[in-house]
C-alpha cells in the first residue's frame, strides 16, 4: 500500500514533536513535511528545536536534517503532503482559524489539535470510539465554505479524555448520565513548552489551568451529541462541574470522577463488565493506532497512576480504578490517560486513520 | 506565668518533630519530656533521630540531648509533665487506645493526635474554633472511665482541615450544607517518615491514601455534632463523598470543594464576607497560637498555592480560593491547610491552649 | 537611628523580590524606591507581579501597593533614596554597565546583583567576611569616573559561594590552595523566573549553565586578590576547574569540592578547628545580617542537605561537611550555600551593611 | 535454537522486576523460574510484588501467575533453570557470599549483581566491553572450588558504569589514565525499593550514599586489570576519588568526570574520534543486547540529560558529552548511563550473553 503523505503544521512544539515520534514507521502514514513560524522555516529541524526538544527519546534520524517549511505558505504544503496534522499556535484563535481554513480551501485536509475550531458548527470534534458518525458532517461542512478535497477536523481537549470513554461505554448500553462533578490532576506536558516554569510548580500544586474548567464541562456535550438535520447537536441534560488542577508530573492527566445517571443505574458489577468489554469503531475496523481495549480497569486499590499506566496500550488507552459507590452522585471512580498521546497527537493520528478508512483522505 | 510542662509520646516521628519545634518559646508550654519506643528510650534524642529528622529547621539546642523516655513507663511521664501529646504509633488501634486511656486514669491528661480515640463516643474530636463546646463532654469522660486529673482529647485528621472552617463559617451565619463532594491532593508529610518511597511517587500521583476516603467522610459529621444528653450527638443530614489522592508535594493538603446547601443558599459575595470576618473562640482568647484570620481568601485565580500559602498565619490558617458556582452542586472552593501544622502538631497545640484557658489543663 | 533609604532596581525578578523580603524590618535600612522596566512603571507591585510572585512568603503589606518607578529614570530615585540595590536586568551587558553608572554618577551608590560589573578593574568584588578591604578601592574608582557621592560596588555569583569561605578560612591560617576541582548541583532559583521550564527539568538534571564554569573559575581569583597600587590584583597561582550542573531543587547550591594545598598543608583535624573558629570582620563588626559563624560543619556522614540546611543563620551561613582526603588532591569536602540570600539579596545587603559601617553609604 | 533456562534470585526487588522486563522476548534465554525469600516463596509473583512493583511497564502476562521459588531452596533451581541471575538481598554480605557459592557448587552457574563476591579474588567483575578476558579466570575459580559445571561471575557497581566505557576506549588506543576525580549524581532507582523516604530526597539532594565512593574508588582497578599467572592483577598507577551524591531523578546516573593521562596525552578531537568509533567484543559477536555503539557522544552543550539520554540503545550504550580541556587535570566530560539496565540487570543479561557465546553456559 502507498503511504499516505502526511505535514505537521507547528511541527517544533510539544504537540508536534509527539506527533512526529508517533508518526515513525507508521504503517498508512509517511511524514513528508513539517512546518513552522516563519522565524524557524528554512532551518534544519534539529537546529530549529535544539533546546527545546522534550521528548524522552531522540530526535528520529529521518527528521533532523528536515528543512521546515513555512506554516503560511500552502504552496510548499500542496507539493509535499496529502493532508496536515495542524498544531499550530498563533497569537489569536481567529488567526489559528482562518489559517486552518485556508488549508481546506487550498484542498488539504486538516486534523487540528488546536481548540480554534472545537465549536465550529460544521466542524467535527472527534474522539474515534466515541463519535465516528460526526464524520457525517463534513459533506455538510464542505458544501458550507466551498470546499472540495479539503476539511477540518478538530479533537478534543486533553483534560476530557481520561473519562469520556468510561462514560461512553456505559451510554453505549443504556445508562444515561445526568450529573458529573470532576476534579483532574494534569501534567506539565499539557503546557507545553516552556509552559510552566519549574519555579511555579515544582514541589507545589496549582489549582487552576486557564480555559480547561469550561473546556471540561462544555466539549463533552457536542462529543456526545448527534448529527440531526446536517447539524452536531449536542447532548441534553448532562450537567458538568469541573475544577481542573495542574500538578508536577510529567505526562498523564488523572480524573477523579464523581458521576449520577438517570432513573436507569448500573451496578458496579454492570460497570466493570461494560468497561471490560467495551470495543468500539476503531477496534472492527482494527485502526494502526487503535487500542485493543481501550478501557483497561486496574483492581489494585492505588491504581492508575501515571508512571505505571499512561503507556498502557502504547498510550492509547484510559485506565481506570477505584469504581465504588458515591454517597452523593451514584458512583465515582479514576480515569488516567497520556495526554500528549491519548490526549493529543496520538489521538490525532488514530482520527486520521479513521478518515482515510472512511474514505474522507 | 509559670509554664505548664508539657511532653510527647513518640518524639521521634514526624509528628512528634512538628512538635518539638512549634513548642520552641512557646509562651504557655515548656517542652520537658520526650518519650519514645522501649528501642529509642535511653537515648539522647539527637542519636535517635539520626537520619530521620525531616523538618526544615535543625533540632533546636535545648532538645539535642534531652535523653527519651519510654512510652510505656508512665513514671518518668508522671514526673516530668503536666500534660502529653500524643503522637504514639503503635502495631494495633487497640493498643494505642489502651496506653492513652492508662495515661489518662494515672491523671495525665492527653491530646493526640492519633486516630485511635477519634470515635470513642465521650472522647472529644477538636478543631478549636468549630467545636470548642465539645470540651464538656470531659466531665462525663472522667466519670465513665473513674478519671481523676487526666482526660483524652483528640484533634481529627489533616485531610479535612482545608474546608472544616469555611464550612463551619457557613454554617455560624445560617447556612447549611447537604452534601459534599471533595477530592484531595495530600502531600508526602501527611505519611509521616519513612512513609511513601521516592520510587512510588517521584513524578507520579497515587489515587488512593489507605482509609482517608473514610475519615474524610466520617469525621466531620462529629465534628459538627453537638453535645446532648452527655453524648456527643453526630451532625445530621450532610452526605460527604471523598477521594483522596496523594501527590508528590512536600508539605500542604488541598481540598476541592463542591458544596450543596439546604434551602438556604448564600451568595458568592456573603460568602466571601462571611469567610473574611469569620472569627471564633480561640481568636476572641487570642490563644498563642490561634491565628487572626483563620481563613484567608485569595482573590487571584490561581490560588492557593501549597509552596506560597502554607504558611500563612504561622501555619495555621486556611487559604481559600477559586470560590464560584458549581453546575452541579451550589458552589465549588479550593481550600489549602498546612497538613502538619494545623492539620496536626499546630492543631493539637491550639487545643491544649484552649484546653489551659478553659481550665481542664 | 534614622534608617538609610534604599532602593531596588528590578524589583520584580526574583532576586528583587528575595531582596524585598530581606530588607522587612531591617535593622538600618528601609525600602523607600521600586524600580522595573518602563513595561512595569507605573503599576502597582502587587499587581505588576501577579502571577510572577515566588517567594515562599507572601508580599509584605507596606510593599504591594508601593508604585513602581522606571530603572531608566533617575530622577525619582534620586528623590527616594540614598542608594539602591540592582538586580536589573537588560539586553546586553553593556546597557546594564552603562545604567549602574549613570546612577553613580547620579550620586546614587550601587550595591548590584548583575555581573555586568565584575571584572571592571576599578569595582570591587565583595563577599563581606572575605576581602572587605577591596572596599578601599572605591575612592580610586570614584576619581577615575569623576563620582561624588555615588560609586558602584558589586557581589559575585552564587555558585562560588558554598567554598569560598571554607577557602579563605584556611588561607587566613596560611594554608593556600593551589589547585580546585569543583562540579556544582545548582538550584532552579538561580536561574530565575521564568527560568528553567518544568518540562526541561522535571525529574531531570541538566550538567550545563551557560556562563557558570566560566564564573567559577574566574571570579574567585579577584576575590582572593589584594589592593596594590590602587588596582585589584588577582590572587595568583591558583587553578580552578568547575563543571556546574543543575538540579530539581528549589534553593541551595551545592559544590562538591576536591582541593589542593601548597606546600603547607592543613591536617583535617586542623581544618575543622579553623572552619569552627573561623569569623570575620562582619561578625566583629556584629552587621545585623552577618551570620554568629559564617562556616557551620556537619558531622553527620550525609550533610550538609538542601532542605535541612539552607536556612542555617537565616539562609547566611555555608553549611559544610564530607571533609575527608582526597587520593588525587588533598582534600575533599562538599559545602552548601542558600543561592537567593546569602549567593544574591542577602549577600548584597550584608554588604550594605559593611559600606555603612565603613563610612561609604 | 533452543533457548536457554534462565532464573532469578530476588525476582521480587528492583533488579529483579528489571531483569524480568528485559528477560522477554529475549532471543537466547526464556525465563522459568523466579525465587525469593521465604516469605514470599509459594506467592504468585503478581501478589508478592502488589505493592512494590515499581517499573513503568506491567508486568508481563507470563509472569505474573509464576508461583515463587525459595532462593534457599537450590532443588526447584536445578530443576527449572540452566542458570540463575542473582539480585539476592541477605542480611549479610557473608550470607550471600555462601549462598551464591552454594548455587555453583551445585552446578548452576551465577550472574550476580550483588556486591558480595566482588573482590573475591578468582571471581570476575566484567564489563563485557572492557574485561571479556577476565573469563578465563573461570577454570581457575572452578578448579579452587571444585565446581564442576557451576560457577561465579558479578557485575560491578552502576556507579562507575558511566565513565568506565569512555576511559577503556582510550586506553585501547594507547592513552592510559593516572589520576581521575569524578562526582557522581545518582538517581533514586539506584537505592531500590521502598530505598529513599520519598521525605529525605522530595526537593532534595543528599551528597552521600553508603559505600558508593569506596566502590566507585575500587572497582575500576580491578575492571581494568589483567589475568596473569591463574591470578586477576588490578591496573596499577590509577588514582580515584570520588563523591557520590543523590538526587532526585528516577533513573540515570550522571558521572562529571575530570581525567588526566599519563605522558601520552590524547588531543580533545582524537577523544571524539575514539569514542566515536569505539566497539569491543560484544559488538564484534552481536551479542542481542550489546549496544551498536556503546559510547554516544553528544555535541550539544547541554547533554546529556538523564530524561532524554538514558533510553540510547535500549539502556545499554553510556552518553558522553561536554567534553573539554580541564585546567586542573588534562581533560574533564560528563558521562551518563541507564542505571538499572547498563548499571544492573541489562549489563548482567549482556554478561550472561557473553558467557553463553564463549561457551561457559
Amino acid at each position: 500500500m502507498v503511504k499516505l503523505r502526511a505535514g505537521i503544521l507547528g511541527a517544533t512544539g510539544a504537540v508536534g514533536q509527539n506527533c512526529i515520534l508517533l508518526l515513525q514507521n507508521h504503517d498508512w502514514f509517511e511524514l513528508t513535511y513539517l512546518a513552522a513560524s516563519p522565524k524557524s522555516a528554512g532551518r534544519r529541524f534539529r537546529e530549529a528545536v535544539e533546546g527545546r526538544w522534550i521528548m524522552q527519546r531522540d530526535i528520529p534520524k529521518n527528521i533532523e536534517d528536515l528543512v521546515l517549511g513555512n506554516v503560511h505558505d500552502l504552496k510548499e504544503a500542496l507539493e509535499k503532503c496529502d493532508f496536515v496534522f495542524s498544531a499550530v499556535e498563533l497569537p489569536t484563535k481567529e488567526e489559528v482559524k482562518e489559517l486552518e481554513m485556508r488549508y481546506a480551501q487550498a484542498g488539504i485536509p486538516v486534523v487540528s489539535n488546536n481548540s480554534a475550531h472545537r465549536f465550529t458548527e460544521d466542524v467535527p470534534m472527534i474522539i474515534p470510539e466515541i463519535n465516528p458518525a460526526h464524520l457525517n458532517i463534513i459533506p455538510v461542512q464542505r458544501k458550507n465554505y466551498g470546499l472540495d478535497k479539503g476539511f477540518i477536523v478538530v479533537k478534543p481537549n486533553c483534560s476530557i479524555q481520561s473519562f469520556m470513554a468510561p462514560i461512553h461505554a456505559l451510554m453505549s448500553e443504556g445508562y444515561f448520565p445526568r450529573r458529573l462533578i470532576v476534579s483532574t490532576e494534569q501534567a506539565l506536558s499539557g503546557a507545553g513548552y516552556p509552559g510552566i516554569s519549574s519555579l511555579a510548580i515544582s514541589n507545589n500544586t496549582i489549582p487552576y489551568i486557564q480555559g480547561e474548567d469550561e473546556k471540561t464541562e462544555k466539549e463533552p456535550l457536542k462529543i456526545l451529541g448527534q448529527v440531526k438535520n446536517k447539524v452536531i447537536v449536542n447532548y441534553q441534560g448532562l450537567d458538568i462541574s469541573a475544577t481542573c488542577t495542574r500538578v508536577p508530573v510529567r505526562d498523564g492527566h488523572t480524573a477523579i470522577v464523581n458521576l449520577e445517571f438517570y432513573k436507569r443505574k448500573p451496578s458496579i458489577e454492570e460497570i466493570l463488565q461494560i468497561w471490560n468489554r467495551y470495543v468500539s469503531l476503531p477496534q472492527e475496523m482494527s485502526l494502526p493506532s487503535a487500542p485493543r481495549c481501550p478501557i483497561i480497569y486496574r483492581d489494585e486499590v492505588d491504581r492508575p497512576q501515571p508512571i505505571i499506566d499512561i503507556y498502557a496500550e502504547n498510550g492509547m488507552a484510559v485506565t481506570a480504578g477505584r469504581l465504588r459507590k458515591c454517597d452523593v452522585l451514584d458512583i465515582k471512580f479514576v480515569g488516567l490517560s497520556h495526554n500528549t498521546i491519548r490526549g493529543a497527537a496520538g489521538g490525532a493520528i488514530l482520527t486520521a486513520e479513521l478518515l482515510l478508512k472512511q474514505g474522507y483522505l
